[in-house]
């Protein structure tokens, strides 16, 4: 499908993307960049057969790929785009694209860089991921039945979308079209703010458990539920900034929703509480359902 | 170690002691008791051996049993402490003891029903249970390397609380013993607390979802935090109104905890954001050290 695909950041996505585009012949060549410091993990990329070569320089990566996806973390966008922009590594004949977790905050970077969006760059974002990182920890179908959602601008080069996708279906994800505010409302909901909360509860019973060993009596329900608050911190702040316009509204109506279940525990309404406990339940259940289908 | 071991309620939880107590010797006899509407469960009981007989009966099911064990919801303790005493099954020779997940209200109902906590009384709390209810579910190793909290009160009989711990080792579990208002507290924050975060987002989500379709695009991390969004909503409903003392604070503490994030949020206090993802980070790493210990 592609002949030389570059792959800026070869970590647990990138390195994923590379493995399963290798398995299902979607590129004749696959080559990494990263900076200096990277070159440990390019090094094990290469070895472990995921990347045919590296490159700590930009220009030599992307040479000639037809196919450039930027998998590195989203705070770095902007500087990649001035660089590809400033070194004159920008070319007509390349699809650019990405698999950063935000959307709006990516396409405003390449705007502002630029000075418009470029039709040949294709927003992408698998939703995929796991715990650890590094591309040791790259398996060939992370990417299998999970979603992926491409976010175009309406000038967009409607083949190189129709490319990307067919890419990613070849990868095995279910891949969707929305715009990007849509997305970044959907992840704000069912990603950001979970983690965010997710952090606030941690951070909060951590400092109760220095001064009172609670989590000695914690067990396997405060494990999941704590789980997501084990992501990179530097990742997480990243996104939530990049996000911010979207988690700010979510986190307030979310404190009004448990000012509520106070009010309800305080003035004794049993039946309102086990209705709003009822419908999370109901509610779970119909994700559950679309999981498995 | 006892001779008649009698289970007040034989599901998910009162089946796994009766397994555990069979297995390891702790009873020469187990019966169960239950409603008439329990009555299909508790053949299930019978005829997988998990209990010797069963009554619908209390007085039958209670007499000259050493050791009696309240394994209802926490809703239902009340009325059966009042059976207990206005049809004189209540007797100085038996232990009595529960696993309610909350202890202060238990300690209150006793009080009321009989106008004192009776010293034969061992209120107790085992920190394991699983998404499954009924007895079908019951495993004979639910207990293994799990906490139970034991909460007497002061003129608690010393012999009763240390045969209720004996016979809690013997099931596996690691015994402490507190005073009920600590429990209270510390379960309040690692259970209660987090399961109605649960609930909390899964509802407001839930009514997103119905409007916008935002589930399929959740993914794992969705999952297992949702996961004790899940559990039973009547039980949970009886959980927070019994502990609501502890969990109203909390409550308020979380929401503090959020509107502080929104203000780091809107104000771009980029570091201070990542010291509350890295503190959590820690804080559950210290967590999962201790589960692992």
């Amino acid at each position: 499908m592609f002949n030389k695909l570059c792959i800026i950041g070869v970590g647990l996505i990138g390195g994923s993307i590379a493995k399963a585009a290798r398995q299902n012949n979607l590129a004749r060549e696959i080559v990494g960049f990263g900076r200096e410091q990277d070159e440990e993990n390019l090094k094990i990329a290469k070895s472990l057969g995921v990347i045919d070569a590296y490159y700590l320089n930009l220009a030599d990566a992307v040479l000639e790929a037809d196919c450039v996806i930027i998998a590195t973390p989203v705070a770095s966008f902007q500087a990649i785009f001035q660089t590809l922009k400033q070194q004159h590594l920008w070319s007509e004949k390349t699809i650019y694209t990405d698999v950063g977790s935000t959307k709006g905050n990516i396409i405003a970077a390449a705007e502002q860089v630029f000075g418009f969006v470029p039709d040949n760059f294709v927003p992408a974002h698998p939703i995929a991921g796991a715990e650890q990182s590094g591309v040791q920890a790259a398996i060939v179908d992370l990417y299998r039945n999970k979603r992926l959602i491409i976010t175009p601008v309406s000038h967009t080069n409607p083949e190189a979308v129709q490319k990307i996708q067919i890419f990613w279906e070849g990868l095995g994800a279910i891949v969707s079209i929305m715009d990007a505010e849509q997305h970044d409302k959907v992840l704000a909901a069912t990603s950001h703010l979970p983690h965010l909360l997710a952090f606030a509860l941690t951070d909060m019973l951590g400092t109760q458990d220095k001064e009172n060993e609670i989590f000695k009596y914690a067990a396997g329900g405060f494990r999941d539920f704590t789980r997501i608050a084990s992501s990179d911190p530097t990742m997480w702040r990243d996104i939530a900034f990049a996000n911010k316009q979207a988690i700010i509204p979510l986190l307030a109506q979310l404190r009004t929703e448990l000012a509520n279940i106070e009010m309800l525990l305080a003035t004794e309404q049993q039946q309102m509480l086990f209705d709003i406990f009822t419908h999370a339940k109901n509610a779970r259940q119909r994700f559950l359902d679309q999981l498995k289908t």
